[in-house]
């Protein structure tokens, strides 16, 4: 019999095989400094391309303020408990009813963090009669969720509807043959890696056809798609048909914490059976407080928006311009496609961190097929003008050098992780 | 076929069923004013018995001020995105270290949610040929991350030596027949409910005859018991046979978050493979102060934990001495047990708030089986023996009025719910 430990030790995983050359650079990295688009990595002043701060919110003054004040007028373990026990306040339930409304919804529930609380909201409602059908490329958390349903799950290919159709044939088809339990669509408004929103105003089209009910992940389209910045149902003019809509506080709203919003009856019913959330701690107030705020300057400074996308389309457009594949985002999520080994991307990266002062994250084998590089840029209200151009330089000249091979015979040298012991 | 939401409408769950009369008082009541053993329920002063809140900290004076400064340093938002990817700190790694030193082993990972973060802990380990052997009792983190998992599960009684051997031997049974795979013992330090510590000394004594790793939930445990308030492993001088130590930060440390400790090997295994970790936010750096801070009055003001377990004597040995059956508990955790029907619990609880200004909270059937009521009481170092005095006067006199069945014929007043319209 083997200990369970000793698989750990002899295969350290696909992330984890690289981390004796990565930890503290690549992996697990330290942005020091003022949230924004310029911030300190090792030392170096750098811009950084990594975090989903789209509204520039993190670090806006009027957000520090509140932030700070919330925390001074009840500390940070205010209320505690869960939600159902101990852990409810009047705020709670106003930011609540002020996430409906802008949703368009009946009514909405608080979760304490983005991914337990989706996982728990797709656990409240599957029964182990119901079927799930969802996109290839959904997230992490959604597939976690997922994982701990006992009823058949049909995959589609990412955003493609004729695959769409053909598994909802199956699952239509299974449903009648149980003869008990319907089905769930699972998707999202904006994925995150590919910056390409999900199809849900062509798979809600479908209703009349089939008879599901749908899901959406907005965690990316929320505060940055729609004339009001409500999301993807907005920006495509479906947001009735979306039966749960659910986003994080992770990304715009630069907090923690998400949302599930829908019909008032639904709302009663998941408040009751969500177990992340009956179980867990809730959200402390100075992070409901700070979100109501966030709020506010998300629905009256439409300026921020019309910043990020000002930024996003520079940069978009600067790319494409230079000759850069950048896929099919039509978000302000930007992916950057190269072909290149690991190695060659790990020595490109480190050209851009300290020759170019550009700090953007990568993915590449095992993550996505051997030979690619992925780079995944994400633009903010935060960034200047300025910013984008030197990035557009960077990433130009060091294109240069990856297509002539210069990273291939590039070394990393023996003594750069000496940079992390003084720096850090 | 059926519409994934119309058996929710028709069946609320054990919970829900008692929705319209429960919200906004049995289930989602509001406590207002300052955290602490006296605060305001509906406008009423209660002494309130329903916060872990175990050594007084989450209002402690020193721990408001870091906690304010902390967020006026960084904001709340700071640092953004997944610790692997943009979310890391040097505090981060300080507390790391901190809890790994406190709690005796070689490292410790920080999570940023108890519940999710103790999920994808067990995710991590365990691959579809790994065992899981589970405490009956164990808590919904737990059973949601076995949910998760493909491969088998025994379940021993709670705490039950001798069936908990008996599920080994099946499990090492079929581990040999598998010819590969290892197993997961799994048990908390403080049973939440009824207050009786797992018998870990007893089960880690088994690992000569049986082979297997045992991960810990020390929720209750950490900063209540042992000498340094290290915990279970501590006080049952076990420690160093816990493979994995974890707790959340959600109750004695009056905050959010959690972590897990063990072999320096097997933290970098997990840092590099847990899900919710990888794929969701770190920890808001107010947080990680804030726990450093309180981990440090944990250590240093031994006082709390005298403060905490002279109130929980006192409290329970009231409670014994009055007659009361307070069932198996060696912790704070404080049940009572009694027996009546779910309307007459009803009523003493609403008896109790209402005319003795005591807000405990109960559990009642479906959750245990009819004809029962538990009071969960949970003593902590902000309650003074004044608060204790009158507590067990009230439970003294309603258990009177239970007993001679007056609760069977008290009437829930129509107008109950009015005083919450007006006072909250």
């Amino acid at each position: 019999m083997a200990d369970i430990f000793a698989r750990l030790l002899q295969d350290s995983g696909p992330l984890g095989q690289h981390r004796d050359r990565a930890h503290g650079y690549f992996a697990f990295p330290k942005l020091e400094g003022e949230l924004g688009s310029r911030m300190k990595f090792m030392g170096k002043d750098v811009i950084v391309w990594s975090l989903n701060n789209y509204l520039g919110l993190a670090n806006h003054p009027d957000i520090r303020k509140v932030d700070t004040e919330a925390a001074a007028a009840y500390g940070l373990a205010y209320p505690m408990g869960a939600r159902m026990m101990s852990g409810n306040t009047a705020k709670h339930e106003e930011l609540e009813a002020r996430l409906a409304a802008f949703e368009g919804k009946e009514d909405a529930i608080l979760l304490n963090y983005g991914y337990q609380g989706i996982m728990s909201v797709i656990d409240a409602i599957c029964g182990r009669h119901d079927i799930i059908v969802y996109d290839a490329e959904c997230h992490a958390c959604i597939m976690d969720g997922m994982r701990m349903q006992l009823g058949h799950k049909f995959v589609f290919k990412h955003n493609d509807i004729q695959d769409f159709e053909k598994q909802m044939d199956r699952a239509t088809a299974l449903a009648e043959k149980q003869g008990q339990g319907g089905i769930l669509v699972i998707s999202e408004g904006v994925f995150g890696m590919a910056g390409d929103q999900g199809k849900i105003k062509e798979i809600v089209a479908l209703k009349g056809k089939y008879d599901f009910r749908i899901l959406v992940d907005d965690a990316h389209g929320f505060g940055t798609l729609g004339e009001k910045g409500a999301g993807v149902g907005e920006a495509q003019d479906c947001q009735d048909k979306i039966d749960l809509y659910f986003s994080t506080f992770a990304k715009s709203m630069a907090s923690i914490g998400g949302f599930i919003a829908g019909d008032k009856a639904i709302m009663d019913y998941i408040r009751y059976n969500i177990r992340s959330q009956i179980f867990a701690k809730s959200l402390p107030m100075p992070f409901v407080i700070g979100n109501l705020k966030r709020l506010d300057m998300l629905q009256t400074m439409p300026e921020l928006k019309e910043k990020l996308w000002h930024n996003a389309l520079k940069l978009q457009n600067g790319l494409k311009e230079k000759g850069f594949d950048i896929g099919e985002t039509n978000t302000p999520v930007t992916p950057v496609y190269m072909k290149g080994g690991v190695e060659e991307a790990t020595a490109m990266v480190m050209d851009l961190r300290e020759n170019y002062s550009i700090f953007a994250s990568i993915v590449v084998y095992p993550v996505i097929p051997k030979g690619h590089i992925i780079y995944r840029l994400i633009p903010s209200a935060a960034h200047t003008d300025e910013d984008i151009e030197q990035t557009l330089i960077a990433f130009s000249e060091t294109k240069k050098k990856l297509d002539a091979g210069a990273y291939k015979v590039a070394e990393i040298p023996d003594d750069w992780r000496h940079a992390k012991a003084s720096d850090c």
